[in-house]
């Protein structure tokens, strides 16, 4: 009975995620859903992330919250269109689900934009069951989280297309083995492109804006 | 109709509870339920905590983890019982629920033991909706995690007893202020007792097996 429903919430989840993915093909629009653990730095590399690409791109915001406006007050500098997802509003849930992408993406012009950013939920686990019909996954793993999180979390890391480990400027005072890591990634997902990146000292994130842009020109100009 | 099976979840799930708290309460067995993050320190803290706690008391640990079973293998050196619940075997859930913690506490002899500690899987966000039948819900919060987690994840700070700020080495590499995450704790959950913590100095460590000592205590002589 219990997984009954289940599979019918990820059905239906799925069907609306390929409906967006038809959308955003026909709008020429490049969606990435941003991943982590609470506390990875997520909204602080967007920051850099947006910053970096918003007077080349026209760019959008999604931002997933269980409670707050906290993120998305932080990027509103940025002066793009944001559209804030409360779930505590509607229940807690833990994660973002497609038919609450579809409706924030009728609030934007999507003739108007390049990019859909999503800044999904705090949360290394259910965000990954759930298809939102975006073009990438990107998870931002700190590296003051350890070295077997690609092992422990097998579905977030397997169904990701990139991996930002972040936070590089604290590895001198952290014991903490950046080769090992990336032994776990590569026998959880060895597809998997990675970007070293730091907001502090700003390593890696112009690599990373490039992949991204390099990414928004072919879904222009398939 | 997917509200309706989740009331049924959450009823049976805290129904369970109730028999565990019964249960140990006969058994005067004290049970901490520690959460947190995925990388928040808890396994290495809990390494200290068992280290400093394992001649005193009898220990049993509850390992949760989606997939692998490293933690537990972590802290088998204690030569404590240790039951694991790796939850990809049935579904990958993302959280414990208190009908698993009931089998394992089948696989205790209660009657020898003082405490039970339960490793829960690293989640910031569903562990807190599932009662387990505890005594205490201790939350371990890394300073590398942001100040606004209590404001952000707000069922987790306020359904938990206590808190551990940990990593506190790391505090003179970041732009973290203590006095910021504290205020944000009192607006969500007031009565929360805070420990500073550091496995790598051992600060607070011995405070915090202190107030464990005190409850066990407490328990044993109502």
């Amino acid at each position: 009975m219990e997984i009954k429903v289940l599979k019918d919430i990820f059905a239906s989840n799925e069907s609306r995620a390929e409906e967006i993915r038809s959308l955003l093909r026909e709008k020429k629009v490049y969606m990435a859903d941003f991943m982590s653990s609470p506390g990875s730095g997520k909204t602080t590399l967007l920051d850099s992330v947006i910053g970096r690409l918003k007077d080349r791109y026209r760019i959008a915001l999604i931002e997933g919250d269980i409670k707050t406006t906290r993120d998305a007050e932080r990027l509103a500098v940025h002066g793009i269109p944001i559209v804030q997802i409360e779930t505590s509003l509607f229940g807690g849930d833990c994660h973002l689900e497609s038919s609450w992408i579809r409706k924030c993406l009728d609030d934007f012009d999507l003739d108007s934009l390049d990019l859909v950013i999503i800044e999904n939920i705090g949360n290394l686990v259910c965000p990954a069951e759930f298809e939102l019909g975006d073009d990438e996954r990107v998870v931002v793993l700190s590296v003051t989280e350890g070295e077997d999180k690609p092992l422990k979390y097998p579905l977030m890391f397997n169904s990701s297309h990139t991996l930002l480990l972040n936070k590089m400027d604290l590895l001198p005072y952290l014991d903490y083995n950046v080769d090992e890591v990336m032994e776990n990634l590569r026998r959880s997902n060895p597809k998997m492109t990675v970007f070293r990146t730091s907001s502090k000292t700003g390593e890696g994130i112009d690599e990373f804006v490039k992949h991204l842009a390099r990414n928004i020109e072919k879904k222009r100009r398939p």
